[in-house]
């Protein structure tokens, strides 16, 4: 079996079997990461260049762990330091990656589609690294290898994201893998913070961290963009912790133990508390580690074909 | 037969047998980077550090993917976040990489002459990637090597560079090596934008499109440095446009097609129409990829030896 | 023989027998910088991230070619375009990096103690690539090669570190290193710029070079930090060089050669006369080149076993 698309750009549209492939052949790099050399030779002679249109270490630093350990020739730039200051458009760089023979593209971009739009003007595989507010699939991947691995199954699995909802690439990327999964999702975050018709994706939507906690196993907590205070959406960080913070106190009203997921980096204290960042239901360095594994396949999977 | 310096410093000065030789390597080249597998080992254990002073994308990706698909080891650095700010000197620079045992040294610097100085004071080779208005020597052979492929030879070719030839080191490369190689060669472009005197290395000096058209069979278009308006020596991008700009009409006016060639990153629709750029006799993508494999063919001459 | 630490995080505390282990060591990655392959084996498949919280070009570079030439896969990033500015803490950082299956990482740091905490958290080798004030010990490391390399012994060694002592890793590293290998230690500068006390790590102090220039065999200079003029620990550079600067006549007066150290980048005539740091006693690039070799040397002694 291979994966349907060229490219990854989203987990919506994706079907099961693809999902499942993407899991299962991570599986089998999570295993590499455990030995002492953990250096595969699937993509030797490969390149792959990283375009990061917006700052990030552990994605970027991720994905080129990912790529060496392929084995592949790895380029990498950051937008500063770049011709993008000197007013490039997103199309002329993409004919220049085309142009200059390279294989994959792993795309970083503060604009929703800017992935879509690359791959639409490449032969290279293009992977989305996180594009806007839309879409950021290998998050979306390495959440589902997470639970998968913790639960067993994902099917019936109950999942709550909880905090901006309406900026998060992470929230989007979940809602579209774990319902074509099974999994059963919610929603939970400040009014304002919520996409109007998000129940349309099959979610079910929550203003109340009590209300929901008791039918949950899981709560991917999302990282609140302290610069995004300014602009109104929510009134002050004291605030939002006091509604929407997740503390040992919520979780225990559950009265079963809840997983505790985080994209990362995590705002301690703020919508996650430490001792629960840190505490014995916290999966969130186990998604880091899968994170590689998730990407080692994704890359494979398209690249070796 | 080899090259006579142990350096890309300029094009001025190169035998038309050296030029040649670059250019039959670099067809080689661009075979291996049509291959699944672009990778060859001929500087394999080679240390290559790339300086860059000044920001750049294509120049630098391409450096590095030249660097890698010839299987060298490759260090970059930017100016920023370097010992730049400390206030370092490129003396000081030089001699350290020569401490360090590096075998080749690409260098963009803003400064005319930072890589002749370079190689005064360092064993390693020294490849030019740029240096203030003076050379850009890998641009100007792959802008021939795109030509020769085009029409088959040199000897005769009608070419005329528009626009800011004052301040160009793509414009000095490319009249040093196609007058070399026989080629005619012209330049147009506002007065106070033609550097004096420039007749006596052999080119043709226009002021106005419409007089050189008819007598070529390609236009080189150099980019505006948009933040060069300030400085008075043209008076608006408007202005610019109407007088110099290549479009589908004034190229029209040839009664033959014309090859559109282009350094990039394009002002589209300033110095050249966006459909000119993506016609049917536009070669500006073959020449990024041309860019890669004549890197390749610098760094093989150079660096195997 | 073995390190005792997993870690590299000063030289305060390592046994005569380490230091000497890893000069030794050293010996035989600088026979291997001076072949024309430059490569070994003994790093493949490990994975090595640089962490650069701090600018530096020349330890960053000769860190990156050290990691290379074991054939190590490199992920490096500097502070700035990293998540760093998203507020992620250093034990975040740490934990993601010990997520990732990362094998060593080597840091630079403006906190001292940085490094320590990073080895308390994570299973990764670390290396101290410099923490604020405290130490940079593959610094004293290639100082001390370069002094064994030039005296063919440390014993009975008389060098004299003169400059802003007080807030210099080098210096302290040097002194650390250099009293375990039984070198005599001095130390030259203004009264504010001693830290109190010193005495007691068995250095004498003088405040005027022409008190200790008789009695030394070594000077080794530190780079004036321009930046600390303005918060009042000396009055200017003019006065700096007229009292501390150390020129060729200040040096004669010794009546014997006087070998001359700089850990690089020079302000040339302000803490060292330009003719001294090219001139025959100088062992400045000999440093640089035994900075790769001692550390090749440290990262086979931590990574290899």
């Amino acid at each position: 079996m291979k994966l349907q698309s060229r490219h990854l750009l989203g987990l919506e549209g994706m079907s099961r079997e693809e999902l499942t492939l993407i899991l299962d052949t991570a599986v089998s790099f999570k295993e590499v990461l455990e030995r002492p050399i953990k250096k595969v030779p699937p993509l030797q002679g490969k390149t792959i260049v990283n375009l990061f249109f917006e700052s990030s270490t552990r994605t970027r630093i991720s994905f080129e762990l990912a790529e060496r350990r392929l084995s592949a020739d790895v380029v990498s730039f950051a937008a500063t330091g770049s011709s993008v200051s000197k007013g490039e458009t997103l199309k002329d760089t993409a004919r220049n990656i085309e142009a200059m023979k390279i294989d994959m593209v792993v795309i970083r971009h503060a604009s929703p589609g800017a992935a879509h739009f690359l791959s639409r003007v490449v032969k290279a595989n293009v992977i989305n690294a996180g594009d806007g507010a839309h879409e950021h699939p290998t998050q979306g991947l390495l959440d589902m290898f997470t639970l998968r691995e913790k639960f067993g199954r994902l099917e019936g699995i109950r999942v709550c994201i909880v905090g901006d909802i309406l900026h998060s690439r992470v929230a989007r990327s979940n809602i579209h893998g774990l319902r074509t999964m099974g999994a059963e999702v919610s929603v939970c975050g400040p009014a304002t913070l919520i996409p109007r018709g998000i129940e349309r994706l099959g979610v079910k939507v929550y203003h109340h961290l009590e209300d929901v906690i008791p039918h949950i196993d899981v709560l991917n907590v999302l990282r609140i963009q302290l610069e995004r205070q300014e602009s109104g959406f929510f009134p002050s960080l004291r605030e939002y912790h006091r509604y929407f913070g997740v503390t040992k106190e919520r979780v225990s009203q559950a009265g079963h133990p809840i997983t505790i997921m985080h994209p990362g980096p995590i705002n301690r204290d703020v919508e996650l508390s430490a001792d629960l960042a840190d505490g014995e239901h916290s999966v969130i360095l186990e998604q880091v580690t899968n994170g590689v594994a998730v990407r080692m396949a994704v890359l494979y999977l398209l690249g070796s074909n």
